[in-house]
């Protein structure tokens, strides 16, 4: 389930990658992607939200240095500063829309949550106007 | 039921709109809305979530500028550059609290979001400390 | 229950207040907590969420006015410009957490929103890449 | 003269204020203001700036407390929630643009910088893609 | 001359634009570039600053609309959802620096900013961290 | 001289740090400093601008990861994650102000700038309505 519930405590970290990508599918028209069909780039803005209990000597739900560490294993050092277009192999069949990214993110990041906490919700903010969420 | 379900992306679309408007009912004194009573104006901020699948071919939820152009057509037509309290029919009854405005936002849009994609939220910035939030 | 539920407009008022803090905990080594072990400070960005019905004469969920009177006596007086480590005696035997002063604000919110709205959610921010958010 | 110079600070204080306005001058066609010949609104936000020499004990150019109320009196007393059409009698005869309104911000506070401190800019924001500057 | 000056107002139009590059020069190690090196991209904010006098009658610096058109032409159809790389044949002897970037906007707009107004400057926000500034 | 001058190119690095501070003077009552004479603290947002001629085969004013190396150094260091109270000498017969800080900062990097690149200016946020500048 994955509703809001009682006594948790959400966190919620914030980083920025820079990446080039397209949009693209063999059977689908590039008129349907307009501009975006063309190699372009974002500074995408990915929050992270995690979910768990107040741990009652450390005040954390989960260690904050821990985290980052994982968002940078398995987010950063996979998008940032790439072309999304032929440096990820995720996205040989898939097409690179926000949508896409992030339920690739959701991906990196299942299972590798630590301290117990749970993985709650991937946000991806392709520009100020337009995000994408995904809870699992 | 409207809350967050498994498999579904959340995508989010933001616009500005600037208006003018004042707090105003004939059967409450003046004083219940304070400086509001008076014709003033916002940079309204309005995000507008659909939620849906991902479409295997385009990896779009909705396609983005069917979205942008409903928006242009239920939302910024309607509000944009207007005096609420007399450019627009819906509210020569209905206070122009945020609260109204967002409420009137979700009616315009609903049963017009593209591409089999549901109407989520609608979320209305009056000012960069106030907002509300609307899911039906 | 504390699910999005129909016909309920969710209201969020923002504030900011700049306090000091340090994580320290009796049994806890310092290293766990890093460079935040020392004594400094955040502007922290406090959002707090309540949610009620719209009344059909003001057109609020909620008295704007009064919420911000309650958040000034219950969070503002509380906590801006303080030391939370010295001036705060909730946080006497209490890690001084993002997490925990999210925890506390609740607190001290409950019970007291006006206008028969409920308290749905509060969300603190510590900087820009790091919030909590507590829903009771 | 104006321009910068050594061993000067500059000190930026911000407000925002929510007015009505619109564009009309008599000998002027409404199609030349486009829609914004229609009365609507903004959230203005207004930065000054003033220079001076640092105070060798209390370390300031000018007491924040005395710009603030300088500010509120001069500026938010006279353009939050007003309808600038109606209730500012400076743009009866002058047109009610963003560089106008700045100006007149400009000349509202001209002489009463205190502690002698210089005025030295007003800034003002009509939305998030348009702001003016004035000198003096 | 181009230091501030009494009796002109600024204007700064927004602009963002999402582009792909990398940073290259055929003399140059690509260690010195880092990361940077290899193609990705970014939300390129662009401020355009324009100076003159206000017009008695219409209250503007410059009419907003044709700036906005020379700008869309200038810069955006240039630019927007392009890769600067291969697209944009001013950057194919020149290295595709925020630095030269901003350069080349500036020198796109000189000598056709409407209605005898003055550019003034460019600016340029890579990141939220880093921008330029380029005055002629 | 500091004013702006044709072909340079000004770049400017944004950085944030937190700290704790409290405004006090030997012979200041405390009632001048107001609620700022408690300890309390602050994401600070340092942004350092340097300014020179853009390399012809780098593209660049300064090579950015040395700048970044210096202000880590030369602020970050010295100031992210400290009470500026008891942990930084300079302050010890110095009021905390932002003016101070501000100047303080300015003194920390004048002659580190790297690459022939000039110091211009450092802007200092206390908060989101508040900031001073310091040209030197």
């Amino acid at each position: 389930m994955n509703q809001i519930e009682k006594g948790f405590v959400y966190l919620r970290r914030r980083m920025v990658f820079s990446a080039a990508h397209r949009m693209f599918h063999p059977e689908v028209d590039d008129a349907v992607f307009g501009k975006c069909a063309n190699l372009h780039g974002h500074n995408y803005v990915v929050e992270v939200v995690v979910r768990g209990r107040v741990h009652p000597q450390t005040g954390f739900v989960v260690d904050l240095k821990k985290l980052k560490d994982i968002m940078e294993e398995k987010i950063m050092s996979q998008l940032d500063h790439k072309n999304i277009d032929t440096d990820v192999p995720y996205f040989k069949n898939i097409v690179q829309s926000a949508e896409n990214i992030c339920i690739f993110i959701w991906q990196q990041l299942e299972g590798h949550i630590p301290d117990g906490a749970e993985l709650f919700c991937v946000r991806l903010h392709e520009t100020e106007n337009n995000l994408v969420e995904y809870y699992g």
